[in-house]
């Protein structure tokens, strides 16, 4: 998904100081305690989680002294690419944020982990997913006074924090909690502790670990803990906070108990696939959901082809099941970066491919079952399937590792409004005709739950958070829903 | 005095994030309402107030639907240099700020002018000056869960305005003005009107002018009027607020009635010469400073040679009055940028001269008097004492137009603290000694209070703030004494 | 191989103005005639030939009036990102160059292409190979008075042009190409035609195609005529020189007849997956190579696991070949920056994984075959070991789809001189220990010369230059042997 | 005159790549020999320089093993600002460059120090000044198949060295010198010696010094020697080549001898004040001008005011023979950068006095003497007498300190073409109406050369090039008439 969002090219951004609508952000949280060269660590496990944000990154470290910090626009490796830099960035304890925001918004001011200095001390605090009821708290705040520098969710939570009439770091930060709404991993760093917490119903991930020399690490993934050789030690528990000093880890429940509802989308498509989130491997789930489909939506072909990258484990998974041989036979070039030379009318009519491209010789006369994890607005499976037949393929056959989505997230994964789903206004022969191929079929609900090690979605609905499929949201909407009545 | 601040090497920052002691200011400032292409006048004026601040520049501007920033480090004509920039900058009306800080805290979310989202809309602040109550109305602010994103006394102005309880703009700026203490001219840009307002006092400047095509300036200085064709109209009055809007200029005095206290050293040495502040030519103001100079110290001598640029009118009305001619024995390099290579010790012995170089044929053999404007902490003018002896000099006598500078200034001109102060340990036999001169001496109280057009200190005493030689503090140092008896 | 040499931390690199030891560069080129937004063509083209040189990017266009140029270190992406330089590469020819050079030499003045100015007016010339004779040319053209300006070989071919006493550049192109030795494609572009001339055995591709408005395409790889959806017409024969003007496309033949040899490496690892070199799928070669060495080196295990991205054809073949399952058990991050912070030895004992991953639940308790495509120092193949028996592999087999890497090339790929070459020094044995694993094969010479359809290396020895394997170097090394004398 | 050309705007630059028309440019050039940190020394040799070569600066430095160099567009104090680049450039030994040029070519390419490989090795080459057969010269040389990479006068020479058929560097250099034609000072660096040349007539400075650490020193001027305190020795004298090496000074003498002729204008505006060329103080000359000026063309008025920086000296000598009071009755802004807003329509109506301002006290009711050094199109005139009476000057008289200017420079100066030369087409009298002022009147050649010291110009016809004013050319044009045959 996020790859259709980035083909909008990169503009001269004004910076225009209103309000803008809040984005919908997808970001990668990092925090480190207790381990020399934190903010190293924290930035290579940014980078492992360079998939989760790519627009900008940040790091705030503690060196027992006083707090530091970098922010910057673009990749991690980019921000964090200066040795000097790196060595502003001092001390054993760190936050670290990976930012995607679908919005123009990309500013610096908006670039996390905000940093604040409160009357108890400074605080860094750092989140991925997006409040609920964020405009509707700022709302207030600011008409109490507060003065919002940003228009991040990040914000709303620090002001709750600062306005708090509880005595403690802690205390207000389950004051703030509880005020907010909506589907969040949160990392907050004092010089005394760094905390872990995480929504009621666990909708994002959050990973506790232990680095090599002894430290602690929370993550957003596990693939964060790999990269710096940490070890898995368990996942945060939706509604616990997890606190981390010098004497180790301590727990808190600030929340009433109630059934988790991890983003089932995270195992289609935005977690990485050596990732093991929940206790499943990505890649193991994403296998078999390939081979759920292909039990499901079997087609006689020639190939398998996977619309890389994100496709590949459930092409694989369709091809071993329907016993068709599995062949790449679309190339991706992984050096698009993040900005091109934006083609001209003559070049766009040429139809330039600058991501994607046809592995000919595998798709000549061949009868092709292309697999990929979603269809979003159509267009670039549009694309991809004109592509596939320009190579000479005979029949295109698409077959789609997650059902229709019919349905916008409002909990931190970057999907456009209902009006531009085309499963939200086309029926399945509709979009197979839009998008040009010979047939489409989805897994079915009860596919992908088995795919997950359940019997089908009716007993596990309350398992995971498929909003986004169903429409059935677990977190009120309280800012949408203002909205609506506005 | 700005020079030898100046001659400290520019450094990497890290951004550390800790409230540091609130830097002392000097800035320039520059509004504009209803005059086409405002943000380009705004950035013309900034560029002629430039001597009044060098390390960052900014300007807000409201296009009548929405505000627009640009912000950076460096002079104005770096900062604004691209158009593309400026064609950002839209609309009628805008505020600008030019800013040197002493600490090393010149970061890019401290230059001004601070924009913020209120309860009833957006406005965005500049000021000049400095509030002499800002910690302690900072720390008072933190304690109510005020966030704080700068270290600038510009936000505490800020946040007073956002926790006001009083329902208007205009209400709530004067509530604000009424908390603060200190030195200052503030501009606030509302969509609705500009705002202009003086400290009770009047120690910084604030002029009003009218644009060539009708609409209204404000400005630190004269100087700013004259680069884009302006009409000087008056000065705003110490403690005065005006209001400009579509309607016209109003005026408001949120403050009780005292004598004011125009800073002297605005005369001496920081505005521009063409300038012209309450009423008075800072050009014939210094020149007859340094006729006095010659009544009260002449000296048996050659040459009257001024160390440029700012003791040259002085040192004309030295020469005029005695008779000595006026040579340019010390030429300026003015190419000298913000960074260059910092020198070895290699290099440092050999006595490098950046910025003044000695013009031999004229001081050789000669019996030299050296006009400057003042002594600071004395290695600058030993440096050049050395260099015009180097070139020749027989004799040479110094002649300073300020009085011995024995106290730091708290309300908005960069000074070292007391114990750096050469006058403030020294003698002026002791200070010759220092510099190296055959003689010293410096105008006296009366004699700058005659060249100001008074018969003398004493009955004038009341009309300027010479709290740097005098150590009369005419506004209360809340902060300072409030930290001596932490 | 570009993978380790890349490892390399990017320094900052004096511009020292020796004539630095010949980089062996890696190099993509494209080149276009009668298109219109010829550079933007060019700039795509040469995004789809990234994999051939990341470091540094040029591009010469050509107006009808003048020539035009933009070069610059980076990617492409990054060094054409900007419209503005791209609206100043106006006209309807254009060539363009990617470079990757293996020495710390990577200046501005070594990018191409070169622009010169001629007698009879201006060229560009942009080259993909080493010439072998380069210093030995050089050393003559500097006695004679010629100035280089670069350290490049095609600087050579460019005085060669400048000196030659012939009287059309055709003919100079000619004389120039007849007195250079080496491996090479060779494009020029003059206002009046492009010239594409490859070296006498072919040891570089060069293709030749048309594009979707009529214009001609010249590039490395057919896969930069699929990115602009132009159409392949036939590869530039070894040896040929074709002339391509308004009237259409020449041949000439300035060389005598040799059997060609192209470079076999190019199969193995150099050129993108969905490219056709020399009328065979690079992809399919790649498999072929796979399914060859399965029947060779045959191992009892669980899951085959590629070393991505280059070893996963391979791995495919070797899997359908041998039944045993193909897995992603090793996950790339292609994120991975040109630079990226340096880790101190703290992090590096932490054994950081910036570029692969291992995907546990795949390696877990698993025989496992990895499938790579070469092993050149070692080291990377070790930590990748590591990193796979880390995961819980109970056995690792490495399989390598080329011969064992004994000898550097000289004819355009990036190897380390031969001491560094773990195969010139090591048995397999040996070899096996070095990168720890429990069993090490190499496909066979005549394993690999069946794989592109051959019956075996004998009777196709004179098919292909594959010296960094044999030793038996097709073009004279006069360089290296003239030094070795000297 | 450099002021007037530097109002056109910056623009970005195709770098087309065509040989443009030759540049003439204004240059400075220093060299230093056998002193530790000889790179600092050079660049703060040119920071002195500054005034001659605002755009682009370079030094190449040679550390006995080899040679660094370092070049950037900009001023010295940002091209040099890099403590790491300054530590790249090592060694005892450096040429510097300082370089403006008058058309748009100001490309990195055309930065000076030139370096080559020659047959002999390496040789680092800078000149100040201008040939006048170099289109010539290297028409011949791009026929003999001399490639050229930029278009600099400097690369002719150094084209010429490389085909020299002399055995020795110096041999070299004196063959190369005697086919070019021009006013010029050339620095050489070769690993064993600097070479300085001054051509036959020394129309350009060149200046010999000592370091305070023994090393040797060249510089157009003497306050290159001044900002390092280094000791004057001895000007190079026209025609002169002193090579330096550890033994110490020799000298050459290439040419025939012939009667010098220095260039007049150096110091009437291009040199800086307090150097000291050909012996004469250049502050005296200029006030020596003044007091001439006064005797010739006194006037009835109130005030002497001069145009600053350049017209202060002659002022002061105006006003001290004629008795009326000298004033800066203009001041000028010093931090105009390189670049800055281009001001709309809108702006430009303002009359934007971007450099010069109007002190108005010392204008008001005055009538006014302006002493400017001279008038080239007569468009920053008008503006500046239109600000004097805007001020409310009564009468503005202009006295110059120059001949009219009514001939190009083609040897170093940067002058419009003859048409754009306001006194090369219109009467003193047009003139005065064209600049608005109530009289005008120009130095007399007799009052000019008296003020040199001379009796009158006759006698001293031969002692000065004076071409600018008289039109007497004392070195062949040789491309301007091949031109104009052509």
């Amino acid at each position: 998904m996020r790859d259709r969002a980035k083909e909008r090219r990169q503009i001269m951004i004004p910076d225009t100081l209103e309000t803008s609508n809040r984005p919908y952000e997808e970001c990668g949280v990092v925090g480190i305690w207790g381990a020399p060269d934190a903010a190293a660590l924290a930035a290579l496990g940014l980078h492992a989680l360079q998939h989760r944000g790519q627009e900008a990154a940040g790091i705030v470290s503690h060196d027992s002294e006083r707090f530091c910090q970098h922010k910057g626009l673009g990749l991690v490796g980019d921000v964090f690419s200066d040795a000097r830099v790196m060595a502003t960035l001092k001390g054993k304890s760190a936050i670290g944020h990976n930012r995607y925001a679908t919005t123009g918004g990309t500013l610096l001011r908006n670039v996390q982990p905000l940093y604040a200095d409160f009357e108890f001390g400074g605080l860094a605090v750092a989140h991925n997913g997006n409040l609920t009821n964020a405009a509707t708290l700022r709302q207030a705040l600011v008409k109490r006074g507060c003065l919002f520098q940003s228009t991040t969710d990040t914000e709303v939570f620090v002001h709750l924090i600062a306005i708090s009439l509880y005595a403690t770091v802690l205390e207000r930060l389950v004051d703030a909690a509880k005020q907010v709404k909506g589907a969040y991993s949160v990392l907050a760093l004092a010089p005394e502790f760094l905390v872990g917490l995480r929504d009621p119903l666990g909708v994002r991930p959050l990973i506790l670990g232990r680095t090599a020399d002894g430290g602690w690490m929370l993550a957003s993934e596990t693939c964060a803990l790999d990269i710096v050789g940490a070890e898995f030690v368990r996942n945060v528990e939706p509604g616990e906070m997890v606190i981390i000093d010098n004497d180790g880890v301590r727990s808190m429940r600030p929340f009433a108990q109630t059934s988790p509802r991890f983003c089932v989308f995270e195992y289609i498509y935005f977690a990485r696939p050596d990732s093991i989130l929940e206790n499943h491997s990505v890649y193991e789930a994403r296998k078999q959901i390939g081979v759920e489909l292909a039990r499901e939506s079997g087609v006689e072909a020639d190939v398998i082809v996977p619309v890389p990258d994100s496709g590949v484990p459930s092409a694989m998974g369709f091809a071993a099941e329907s016993g068709i041989p599995f062949e790449m036979g679309i190339i991706r070039n992984h050096y698009v970066g993040r900005t091109f030379i934006e083609p001209t009318d003559q070049i766009r009519n040429l139809g330039v491919r600058m991501k994607h491209s046809a592995n000919t010789p595998v798709l000549q006369g061949k009868r092709v079952v292309l697999v990929d994890d979603s269809i979003v607005r159509g267009t670039t499976s549009r694309k991809i399937v004109d592509m596939v037949r320009a190579a000479g393929a005979t029949e295109v056959h698409m077959r789609i590792s997650s059902p229709p989505t019919k349905h916008p997230c409002f909990y931190g994964i970057d999907t456009p409004e209902e009006s531009q789903l085309l499963a939200a206004t086309h029926s399945i022969e509709e979009m197979a005709e839009a998008i040009g191929v010979d047939s489409l079929a989805f897994i079915s609900f009860d596919g992908l739950y088995r795919a997950l090690g359940h019997d089908d979605r009716t007993g596990a609905e309350g398992r995971y958070c498929d909003a986004c499929f169903t429409g059935d949201y677990p977190i009120e909407l309280v800012d949408k829903e203002g909205r609506l009545v506005a």
